[in-house]
């Protein structure tokens, strides 16, 4: 039987790489020109972020409102405050914001000082990069798709039949199941896809309880992030709990990642990616603990770390070792 | 009277970014897929390094030979110890080579750990970048063209003359006098220009003296690199010499750059580039010290600094400042 997944399998001398945004350390996030230019470099996987506007189309952005500090309006002046929801505009009415660089002195933009910095970038359809996958030379590019939703915040996003199908919809037409994973840290999404489209592999992304968390917390005993995963009857063992969900993938926060929660895993045949990883420490240790796919916002940095470590991320590009 | 090299001045507010080699700190430097991808972040001039093949043709690279610690060969190995003189290979030779990354374990490659790695990436020949340039998204590109050649070394590149002749038929052919500079640490070859083509704008780099420079210093009195440049008659003065040369723009080295004598140049009516900036803390110095442009292997990083300090890099970016 043909393993259609191996593109994103780890396998002894190749640990697979995801663009993080498209390159979100270099380039504006979730922009047609960082996914074009992150194609180029040879990264063969990218993550990228689903909504949807008011008129249903899905779009590439990560946040349930634009952000002010990445959001110019159409005369060029920076968003102040809370800025619309997504799912509040039209999608012309979003297509006139430029998300092309970030602005000064915000948190945020001192996160990536080597991003770069430009005018005229729209948030994209996501039609418009399935577009760009049919190009000759993207013909072996693979999407990573996360569906943003909240359980408690309903109002971000539309009813989530709906907005599944208008996801596998575009991934239909341009046929692209054989190249998608559908990702979510809502739990519900993936159940639906697992009804509508059960062929697609799903990514069970989590981010596990800790004292200072820097954002939501999904996966705890009765969270209305896991849908009806049955937490009790695995003990909380997400491995457990995702392949018995039907998940191909499971995806922890790096922080969260454990060798032998990774090895258990991999014995259940479940892919494990880790988010997102941007250190050159945080990189090793994601190597160390045996992830097949690592996510981060640095693809080039990530590259030279696996070569010196006798590693690649694809098998045309041959792991150079340090000596001879 | 139109200034047509506006484009490349300081005005208040702007102070121009070129990229060094591209965007060496993230692309495999010199190759066209560089160039494109920093030309498409908008960096409007690209700093770029010719030799001369064998068969007279001008390529894109920066040293005379062929690089251990970043070519590899037909077969994908790395080459071992000295590479070939790039004027020994046919243009037909040298195109078997890649140039898309960094050997892991080198020196050179530890300097650039961000850089991308990839196959394929043929050192070019200078007029497919000229090619490139009439693209509409390029037309305003300018490129600062470095044209190699050392007073001791002339079996590295064809004799002045003819060598010249190419460069510059490539410039007419496609129509790209008038956004090329020609710059080069060998004055005689700046010299050979004004003579063939006195209307191109030449610059003229410079690295002083030191105790223990890292390359070549070129500007001293009886320099072989300074040509009929009359050093004592304007006591070593660099923007005086460089202004009786007909020089419109001066290059020194960022470490070597004084405020005095950045102004000094520019009421001579030069412009004042400066090379290569990569830090933070040397990009910010270079702004402080009144230049006019700054060569970067960094321009996203440097692209956010001007912007932090409410500072752009050309007209159509608005400087952002961190308050309000």
């Amino acid at each position: 039987m043909v393993d259609r997944l191996a593109p994103l399998r780890r396998t002894p001398g190749i640990v697979r790489l995801h663009g993080h945004r498209a390159a979100r350390g270099v380039l504006p996030e979730n922009t047609l020109l960082a996914f074009r230019n992150t194609f180029d470099i040879g990264v063969q996987v990218v993550e990228l972020d689903i909504l949807s506007t008011s008129d249903g189309i899905p779009v590439i952005t990560h946040n349930p409102r634009l952000l002010s500090a990445s959001t110019r309006d159409a005369e060029g002046n920076w968003l102040s405050g809370e800025g619309p929801r997504i799912h509040d505009l039209t999608y012309e009415e979003l297509s006139r914001y430029d998300v092309g660089g970030l602005r000064a002195g915000t948190t945020y933009a001192a996160r990536y000082p080597d991003q770069a910095f430009l005018n005229g970038q729209q948030i994209p359809k996501f039609e418009d990069l399935a577009r760009m996958l049919a190009e000759p030379a993207y013909r072996d590019i693979w999407l990573n798709i996360e569906i943003k939703s909240h359980p408690e915040h309903p109002e971000n996003t539309p009813p989530i039949p709906d907005y599944v199908a208008a996801v596998l919809s575009i991934l239909r037409r341009h046929g692209l199941e054989d190249r998608a994973i559908l990702q979510s840290f809502d739990w519900r999404v993936l159940e639906e896809i697992a009804r509508k489209a059960p062929d697609i592999p799903r990514s069970y992304l989590s981010y596990l309880p800790r004292p200072n968390p820097t954002m939501e917390v999904n996966v705890f005993e009765a969270s209305p992030w896991i849908g009806s995963a049955p937490w009790a009857r695995f003990g909380g063992s997400l491995p457990r709990i995702v392949s018995h969900q039907g998940g191909m993938f499971w995806c922890p926060y790096h922080e969260d990642l454990d060798p032998e929660e990774v090895a258990l895993a991999r014995d259940l045949g479940l892919i494990v990616n880790t988010w997102t990883v941007n250190s050159p420490e945080d990189i090793l240790r994601a190597i160390d603990a045996g992830v097949d796919g690592i996510i981060t916002d640095y693809p080039g940095r990530a590259q030279r770390l696996l070569l010196a470590r006798g590693l690649s991320w694809r098998e045309d590009i041959r792991p150079v070792r340090a000596t001879g």
